[in-house]
């Protein structure tokens, strides 16, 4: 395997205690060793998300299965669920609902921006939704949605408010329990420095209730939370053979995390996404998002005109062995993603990118010249 | 963490230079190099299974999740899944059916026997069903179903046939072609020397075609193959962030049982079941299943009226780091599980356990007749 820096959308690289942790001998899903494990990483999930939620827990797949564990265990058919669209992850969650039979809306905004609370109030009111799906860092545009606010207009208009934070848990504040998000989900292999394969989730008491009260069975056995609280939670009555190795690497990135602490982790993403901004326009590159709502997790740099944007990430990648995302969807052949998170957010690296861009770029701006 | 001798149902212990492998830093989903890696994987995972299947990959999640796919996938809201029940894993194969609609039927045998191909044929006649799904190797009885004319039945009565392979994959011969198997599944943590986190899949033709001409989506966005197939396809379109590591582990350990050799595997496993089957019952211990059934990959033994099971279990773990499995569902209470799977199939570990039984058993038998 080449050694690669990974600096697109994500998986990002991960620390090196947490690939120790990978690679220790498994032990038995029911071991007392494992168990308590258990406790620590639920607890250690809390503790990143900022939320009490009892049904915290790492889902047995990559984030978008936790995606799915979301809309599986809180809708039934016939729900109406509204999808606020800003960007490629938006229209999975629509996909998504519609194959759990809720009845989706959506209501859109062009890749790049966001939501105003009163468009979102207008639209709530309109559809009178069960579930409002939103994403707060929106991995293929690289907007941040300010979440003041949403979570009382789910409140006020009895609506479940379900979040996206795949590409802002570990590096960028995130309250889930003050600003009274109900379902949320993330992923391994961004802000936690961990390699893809287990997927965050978490579930209000609002949305459980609506779990309890389910008329018929939750229609995708492996996610279901009512049988995976039972081997969470005190029962420990088996369920699936957990992926016990994974486990023992996002235990340690969260305990790396914490020992850290959050606010120093938010800060250090926020220091270095700034650096990476200037430094990339004082090479003359503009940003794709507005500075107010930047991710500092991810950053996309439009692509020059005349210059083949694929073909400058590939020379990345092969003469230096740094990966960049390209874009994805409506921004595909306008936009690189530049992704600095977790263990991969320190001034070495964005000193890294911004040389490679300063010496590499000129040779693919001039041979678009020369070759017209 | 405690070292465990992983002696139970699984997960077994991994081969060193698999998690050596699940170490390695991450690259991306679309490297070069992961990409032919992928490749690697699904040629292996061909070999490992003995079948052609051109839709053959390792879902992103256990082997729950590797199950859950195939019924996902196959099953349209009404289709008859009739279920061959011999063991637990039957009763979630129902479960899990039943969960998209379709029309479950079952046939049962008690938990240590197998099913013959006159009872089969005799349902399939009454229920003529879409699908029929019968475990290989039930790991919570011990039992392995004889599969000669099991799919001609199916070819012949036209539905498909549905294999559990978790617990025989890599330690027991398994032609899925020959066998005319349309769907099968199985897991890394047993005979694959792998911890738990992925789960092999695979789907014949007749199976392809069912999917090409469902009336609506697959109802499970993550395991919905027409959409994987698109990413381990040739077109290489992003579905989900695949499991990197752990896709690098079960490459390596799909390598390490091809350099053996599958028959050799096979004929390993044998070897050392039947040494441990001639120890146990030289200590006096009855098996629970008939010799001509048995797996060579998990044997369950009787618990001696009287004894603790849990407790002798628990002693052993305590004691020794050695863990055996205890009885799930009809056998709860009634049996211990012992597993000798992929890399912990060898003499030591059978002489392990034998000494272990003979000289801590007796104890647990004596404590019994003193408190009577």
């Amino acid at each position: 395997m080449p050694e690669r820096l990974l600096l697109g959308p994500g998986p990002s690289n991960s620390h090196p205690s947490v690939l120790e942790a990978l690679s220790l001998p498994p032990i038995g899903h029911l071991d007392p060793f494992y168990v308590s494990l258990m406790g620590e990483v639920q607890e250690l999930l809390r503790y990143v998300w900022q939320t009490d939620n009892r049904l915290t827990l790492p889902m047995s797949g990559t984030g978008s299965a936790a995606m799915e564990a979301t809309i599986a265990n809180s809708v039934e058919p016939g729900d109406t669920v509204l999808v606020a669209i800003k960007g490629y992850f938006g229209h999975r969650l629509a996909d998504m609902a519609s194959r759990y039979q809720a009845k989706v809306e959506t209501i859109n905004r062009p890749w790049g921006e966001v939501f105003s609370l009163e468009e979102l109030e207008t639209a709530i009111v309109k559809y009178r939704p069960t579930i409002l799906a939103i994403v707060h860092a929106e991995t293929s545009t690289g907007v941040c949605q300010p979440m003041e606010g949403i979570g009382d207009l789910c409140r006020k208009y009895d609506c479940l408010l379900l979040l996206d934070t795949v590409t802002s848990l570990g590096g960028v504040p995130l309250f889930l329990d003050s600003w009274k998000v109900d379902l949320a989900y993330s992923c391994t292999q961004k802000g936690l420095s961990c390699p893809p394969g287990l997927g965050p989730f978490t579930m209000s008491s609002r949305a459980e209730k609506k779990l309890a009260n389910r008329k018929g069975k939750v229609p995708n056995w492996y996610l279901d939370v009512s049988l995976l609280n039972k081997y969470w939670g005190s029962d420990r009555v088996y369920h699936h053979t957990a992926p016990v190795n994974m486990n023992f690497g996002i235990r340690e990135a969260l305990r790396l995390l914490a020992e850290e602490g959050l606010q120093n982790a938010w800060d250090r993403h926020r220091l270095n996404a700034e650096n990476l901004w200037t430094g990339l326009e004082k090479l003359g590159l503009e940003l794709h998002v507005s500075e107010d709502l930047r991710l500092p997790t991810l950053t996309t740099v439009k692509i020059p005109e005349g210059v083949d944007g694929k073909a400058f990430s590939l020379h990345l990648l092969n003469k230096y062995g740094i990966e960049i995302g390209g874009g994805l969807g409506d921004l595909a052949g306008k936009v690189w993603r530049i992704g600095l998170m977790g263990y991969n957010s320190n001034s070495e690296n964005v000193e890294r990118v911004l040389n490679v861009f300063e010496s590499e770029l000129p040779n693919f701006r001039e041979s678009i010249v020369s070759a017209a």
